[in-house]
């Protein structure tokens, strides 16, 4: 095995956690597992094989290849899968226009699985959500989320533009405390350090987050988990109990 | 120079704009500014330089030091500074309990800055906030906050008691949407894998985000960001343009 490269057919998650949510949520996308054969004391391994066995996967105990593509890291699992696409399905969407760091990338994926929004929309040139870096950072959220690249905002729009699309801009002409959701909607996102372009001003309805100018912008994943919390409030904000 | 390790009297910003930052917010803590010898292309080089001089803080040109402290990444200016502790003063603030990740904290400083908070309360054991990985993670915001650290939550609450505490945790007895922010207040937040302990649940209103039962929890730094913007929404909801 190799250590992934952009353009590879397949990528791996790095630990146990990932490969199980790999496991529970795209068997179908999943070639081998690899385990270091320290894994027995590990309390998710019982697990692993069984999500394993159910899915005829085959599962080899192999620590050179542990090593070689985790070498910083406790790593005790890695799961190897095919690279999917999925077409993206109606409903309120996450629209990501020229993403670069995939820190950013795989939290703002767990937090759209925790505010219920199921599909992504990435606006090409981005960062490649299938390095293994963007899957552990995502915990394995990735691989319950539709991700879709669009090679522009007119390709996604072409196929989503009934949706109520909402631009986050520094100079969006509405108070996102004023913005009463509509649903379905596209919540749109530019780069972390260029943002949206002038042109997202007439998408919709374009919308910023108030600050102070005690700093230039807020960080992308800090937007969009904001801008879920608002924009999911009528699924929420009745819940009683959270656990 | 040596690398920083903790428990040193001096730390350092790694980069042009932490160091205008430091410059700028915190002059009287510098001891003295390193710059590469290319860094004369910069085009922050000449504030630099400004503040410098208004402040009599010496500049060294030494790529040396700037190669040793900086093994990795393109920086041009390090500015050397004591370290500082400020008492807080009354008003809205940040409890962290046990934070332990460096990126988490600098993004949760940048973020306190955006929505106008300034006094930032740190429970031990946590991290430190003065490696130079957070400062860089906070892209300076460090040197506009009122940090401090405290032995125990009892410690901290003995100085700030009439504040009203607002505890984020899973088992919050009420859901955030509901809870109309009471000034000054205190929003405490647990560590990023274990979160607060039940005994939270006894200081002031404890509250939860809610969320789909699809993530254990949310991101640390996520959570922080919605609850800044939750609870100063009163400064902020009738602001007509951000810029």
């Amino acid at each position: 095995m190799k250590l992934y490269k952009k353009g590879d057919d397949s990528s791996y998650t790095l630990g146990v956690f990932p490969t199980i949510e790999l496991l529970e949520h795209k068997p179908n996308i999943v070639k081998r597992v690899v385990v270091h054969s320290s894994i027995e004391e590990n309390r998710g391994y019982p697990k692993i094989k069984e999500l394993c066995a159910l899915h005829h996967i085959p599962i080899d105990v192999h620590d050179a290849t542990i090593n070689k593509l985790s070498p910083k890291s406790n790593c005790y699992a890695i799961g190897v899968f095919k690279i999917f696409y999925e077409p993206l399905q109606k409903g309120n969407h996450i629209v990501l226009v020229n993403p670069m760091d995939m820190g950013n990338m795989g939290t703002i994926m767990r937090t759209m699985l925790g505010f219920g929004y199921q599909d992504l929309a990435i606006i090409r040139p981005a960062v490649d959500i299938f390095n293994p870096h963007v899957v552990r950072s995502s915990m394995g959220a990735l691989f319950s989320l539709r991700i879709h690249y669009y090679e522009s905002i007119d390709e996604y729009l072409k196929e989503f533009g009934d949706h109520q699309c909402y631009s986050f801009m520094l100079k969006g002409a509405k108070n996102i405390h004023q913005v009463k959701p509509v649903t379905p909607h596209s919540l749109i996102f530019g780069n972390e350090s260029s943002g949206l372009d002038d042109i997202y001003m007439t998408y919709g309805q374009s919308v910023f987050i108030p600050h102070t100018n005690a700093i230039d912008s807020l960080n992308l994943a800090q937007s969009v988990g904001i801008g879920l919390f608002h924009f999911s409030q009528d699924a929420f904000n009745k819940q009683e109990v959270l656990r």
